[in-house]
C-alpha cells in the first residue's frame, strides 16, 4: 500500500496516488475516502485512476427517501440539495444517512497503471458506493426530477486503484444486469465456499435462508452449479415457496419463519438438513440462531443479511456449543460481477424471478 | 437433533430430551434456553443431562452493576432480588440486561448418554451463559452479602447434551484458570486458522489488534506455537507495547489506535505486514476498516470484539475491494478450554500478564 502523499494532489509532479483514495482526501485529511467531508473530484486522473463519464447516479433507497421526506415531496428542492452536496463534498453521499448509491456510465480514460480491466469506452457500473466516489456533475441535473432515485446526468467520477466496476454485459438489459450486480457478492462467496469443501471432501447440503430474494436465488443457482450435493431453500411464506419451486432452482424448499431458531432447525431438517453450508439471505433481524442451529457439526453459516448482528451470531453459537465457521458475508470476491451474470444466464428460473422482480416494481408506485 | 418433546418433562417414561435443552423451557413454550422466560431447574438428570453441585456464580458485569445500582448499592436487597429471580426463572438472567455469568462447581450426576466427557466430582466452570442454565438456590444465598459479582452459593445447576464444561486443572489457581476460560475461544480459532493456512501452503503473518490484552496475548501465543511465521502485536499505548515486549509474545510490536484505519494499517505495514491473518480483540468500536486495511489480499480478519459492527465489516470490505476472509470468532472450538490452558502453560510471557493482571483487579477496588 502506497503511503499518503505528503503534498497537495495539485502541486509539481504528480505525487503517488493511493489505491485507496487517500489522496483525493480534503477534509479532514487522513481518513479514507468513505469517512471524509470532503472529497477532491477533479477529472483529471491519476497514474492508477480510471474516470468515467457518468450517464446516472443510483441514490440509496435511504438517502433518497430522507431527502424526499425532508423536501416533502418537492422535486426542485431535491434536485438542488443533491447538486449542493456534491458540490460542498466533491461526492454525493447524503450527510444524514451517510448512504450513496452506484452509478452507471461509459469509460473516459483510464491512468496507465490502473488494475482495473477497463478501457476507455466501457459501459460499467460503479459496485463501490458513491459515498467513497469523487464526482462532479456537470449539467446542473437538469434532466432529473427530483422524484426518483434515478438520476440522469452527466458528469465525471473517479474509480480508484482499489475499486470494483462491472462492465454493462451486451446481451442483458442495463436494469437486469445493475439488479444481479446488487447482490453478486453472495453466488460467488457461495460458490467459492461449496468448492473449497468439494476439494476438502466435506460436505455439502446447502440451505439458503431466504431462497426466493435476489441474492438467495442466485446463491441457490451458484450452489448446484458448483456441485453442492443437496440445496435447500427456505422461505417465510408460501407465496415464494410457490416462486421458488417454479424456479426449479433448489432441491428442496420449506417453509419456515427465520426468526424462530427451532422452526429453522427442524424444516431444514425434514427436507434433508442439517445444512453443511447455511447461507443467511433475509434482511429481517434475529435470524442467527436459527441459521446456526440449522447447520451440521463443522459447517459454515455465511451472513449476507445486513440485519445481522455480530454479537447475536458470536453469543449464540457458543450458547448453542456449535462448532460452526461462521462468515460476514464479504460484498466483493475477484470476479463476482461477471460470474453472477453467468450464473443468472445459466439459469433461467433465476432470470425468471429477477425478471419478475424489476417487472413488480416497473408497475408499483 | 432430537424433536422437542411432545409432553410434560414429569409425564410418565421419561420423554427424550433435547441436546440444547428445550425440554427445560417451560415458557413460553418452543424457545431456546436462553430465550426463555422461564426454565425448570429440576435437579434430576436427563439422559443425556448432567447436574453441577454449585459453589459460585460469577454475576455478568453488566448484570452485577444494574443489580447493584437499582438497589443503590444495598447487599440485602441485591441478594433477595438475585433469589427473587433463580426462584421465578430457573435460572439466573437478569431480567434487564439479559445476561448471566457463569458458574464453579462439583460435578454430581452425569446422565448416561452425556457427550460431555465429564465424571462425578470434577470440579468445573461452566462456559455456556447461565442465562440458559437452569439452577435451583439451596441455602438462600447466606454466605453472599449481595456486594459482588462473586456469589458463594449452595445449589444445583443442569448442563444439556450441548454444553460446554471446562474442567478446573489441579495444577493452576482457580481464577488464573477461569480468567483463561473467559477468552479460550480465541486461541483456538487463531490455532485452527494458522494451522488451516500452513496446511494449504499459505503464508501466515499474524497480526493481533490489542495483542497484550487476555484474548490478544492468547492469541499472539498460540499463533507462534502453531507456526505462524511471524506474530505481530498491536497496541494502543505505550504501557501496553513495554508489557507486551516484556513478554515475548511476538516477533514484533507496534503502536496504533485501532480506530484509524490508515495509522493501524500503515503500523502494521511498518513491522512485517500487511498480516495474512488479523485477529481484532480490542472492545472498542470502530476498527473494522483497519483491521481489512492491515490485511493482505487473499488473507483473514477474524473478529472477536463484541463490540465488531457486522455492516462496518461486511460494507468495509466492499468499500475497499478487499478480497479477505472475515470470521465472526466463534467462542466455541472444541477442546478450546483445555487448549488455551496449554497455550497458557507453554507460555511463561503470556502468564505473567494474566497474573498480573489478576493482582490488578485485587488491588483495585
Amino acid at each position: 500500500m502506497v503511503a499518503s502523499p505528503t503534498g497537495s494532489w495539485k502541486d509539481g509532479p504528480v505525487p503517488p496516488t493511493s489505491p485507496i483514495g487517500l489522496h483525493r482526501v480534503i477534509d479532514p485529511p487522513g481518513v479514507l475516502p468513505q469517512a471524509a467531508r470532503v472529497l477532491d473530484p477533479d477529472p483529471t486522473v491519476g497514474a492508477d485512476e480510471v474516470r468515467v463519464r457518468v450517464e446516472a447516479l443510483n441514490l440509496d433507497a435511504a438517502s433518497y427517501r430522507q431527502l424526499e421526506q425532508s423536501h416533502r415531496g418537492d422535486g426542485a428542492a431535491v434536485r438542488a440539495a443533491v447538486l449542493d452536496i456534491v458540490a460542498e463534498r466533491g461526492k454525493m453521499q447524503n450527510p444524514v444517512t451517510g448512504s450513496g448509491g452506484m452509478l452507471v456510465g461509459v469509460v473516459d480514460e483510464v491512468g496507465p497503471e490502473s488494475p482495473l480491466g477497463l478501457h476507455p469506452g466501457d459501459r460499467i457500473a460503479s459496485l463501490v458506493s458513491l459515498s467513497l466516489t469523487p464526482l462532479r456533475i456537470d449539467d446542473g441535473l437538469a434532466r432529473w426530477d427530483g422524484r426518483s432515485e434515478r438520476v440522469p446526468c452527466d458528469g465525471t467520477a473517479i474509480l480508484f486503484g482499489r475499486s470494483i466496476a462491472a462492465v454493462l454485459p451486451d446481451d442483458l438489459p442495463a436494469e437486469l444486469a445493475m439488479s444481479v450486480f446488487d447482490v453478486c457478492g453472495a453466488p460467488a462467496l457461495v460458490a467459492r465456499v461449496v468448492a473449497d469443501r468439494i476439494g476438502r471432501g466435506l460436505p455439502t447440503v446447502v440451505a439458503v435462508i431466504g431462497g426466493a430474494g435476489k441474492s438467495g436465488s442466485l446463491a441457490l443457482a451458484a450452489a448446484r452449479a458448483t456441485g453442492a450435493t443437496r440445496t435447500i431453500g427456505v422461505v417465510p411464506i408460501e407465496a415464494e415457496a410457490v416462486s421458488l419451486r417454479g424456479a426449479d432452482l433448489a432441491d428442496a424448499v420449506t417453509l419456515a419463519d427465520a426468526r424462530d431458531p427451532v422452526a429453522l432447525a427442524d424444516a431444514v431438517a425434514s427436507v434433508g438438513g442439517p445444512a453443511d453450508i447455511t447461507v443467511v439471505c433475509v434482511d429481517v433481524p434475529g435470524c442467527e440462531h436459527g441459521a446456526i442451529l440449522a447447520t451440521a457439526e463443522g459447517g459454515v453459516v455465511i451472513f449476507f443479511s445486513m440485519a445481522t448482528s455480530f454479537t447475536a451470531a458470536a453469543l449464540g453459537a457458543e450458547g448453542l456449543a456449535a462448532d460452526v465457521t461462521m462468515l460476514v458475508g464479504n460484498g466483493y470476491v475477484p470476479g463476482h460481477a461477471a460470474y453472477a451474470l453467468d450464473v443468472l444466464r445459466g439459469s433461467p428460473g433465476a432470470r425468471g424471478l429477477f425478471e419478475a422482480r424489476l417487472a413488480r416494481e416497473e408497475t408499483s408506485p
